[in-house]
């Protein structure tokens, strides 16, 4: 029976490597369409989100069954708790990245604002965070989720910063206001998308250690 | 032992209905500070938001605790899940509340752009959807969550018409970039709370029935 548990709970530990592989993937796309001009790769992105949601909605399924029919206890019932809310992290940062490839879209028409340097960083920074967690999850590993859970500032100090350089420029120059805007909303995704791997870290953290991390100040 | 859980699972239910409470006046008020110019109504929606963190963690931890000691089985092992997930998006709502106490303690600085007609219209239409879906949870009522649901395209619409016309403002008049930018911003975290009404709904009506209405069309 036990034996049995733990081939179904490997199931759904490899549908969620499965599920993080894609939303990465689509997030390096939306990026790489923005810097390649690519329409055709913009709107790839936006129709694998369908995929993103299916197999969310299969894991989540997976999970529920699991709970409701074997009464796992425990680190078990910690992994299923943790697998669940990690599903649901993912399935938005899979709409973050839909975001992106819909803002890229508009952008393309035009020539770029500026070239892209601390976008991509912050395109970098939000992926590996994602890649991080995600490894964590599966390895087990707390220092690597603590190490992502720590990467939030530097993420969120970055975006202050386009922030304000996008704004200098649509102050500046009003023919640059719709690309800043878009410019500015997909910094605001990928945000959005290293908030969603610092959740994802504390739930590994606490699938691990039962203890709860959240909304306590960083460590030194 | 089933009436202990009963009670418990009472009180997991009142706990959720004040965060619930919590978010919606943040909401109210941080619209109110904007319309109202009032910072310092601003300050204080952004203060009560360690409040939220605090009662979500509460409630996370009453439901993981309740899941491992009381063997919960269908109904409440339902309910438990659905509760988790509600109390995450709960806490989102109370951080877009917060973001948009921050855009507007930026915009009362300078004169409104225009009168503010459509926002308080998206904002009581966000509000609306946020109560209803609890009410739904609280009185099992799958036809009040599908309704909410329905609602959800309305939001959509209303938002990308109000895009549109600030980014109009923008592009006509560059002494507006800043305050449509921040307008933008705020008619972007209602759009993300009215998702997590969406989110809730979803979750009453897997609570109740058992079935999963996710990445479904919208019924006509």
């Amino acid at each position: 029976m036990e034996r049995q548990l733990d081939n179904e709970l490997q199931h759904v530990r490899q549908q969620l490597l499965r599920l993080g592989g894609l939303v990465e993937q689509m997030i390096a796309d939306a990026m790489k369409a923005l810097t390649d001009r690519d329409g055709d790769l913009c709107d790839a992105v936006v129709t694998r989100d369908a995929e993103v949601d299916h197999l969310e909605k299969e894991i989540d399924d997976e999970c529920r069954t699991l709970m409701a029919t074997q009464q796992p206890t425990a680190v078990d019932l910690r992994f299923l708790v943790a697998a669940m809310k990690i599903t649901n992290d993912l399935e938005r940062v899979g709409d973050s990245a839909k975001n992106i490839a819909r803002h890229s879209k508009h952008l393309i028409k035009d020539p770029p604002l500026k070239p892209y340097i601390d976008l991509p960083i912050l395109s970098r920074l939000a992926r590996e965070m994602l890649h991080g967690s995600l490894d964590a999850f599966v390895g087990g590993d707390v220092e690597l989720a603590m190490e992502v859970w720590n990467r939030d500032d530097e993420v969120d100090d970055l975006y202050a910063q386009i922030f304000r350089e996008l704004l200098t420029y649509m102050l500046e120059d009003p023919s640059t206001v719709t690309r800043g805007l878009n410019l500015i909303l997909i910094s605001s995704n990928l945000e959005r998308i290293a908030d969603h791997a610092t959740n994802i870290s504390e739930d590994v953290i606490y699938f691990i250690e039962g203890r709860d991390i959240r909304h306590t100040a960083n460590p030194a």
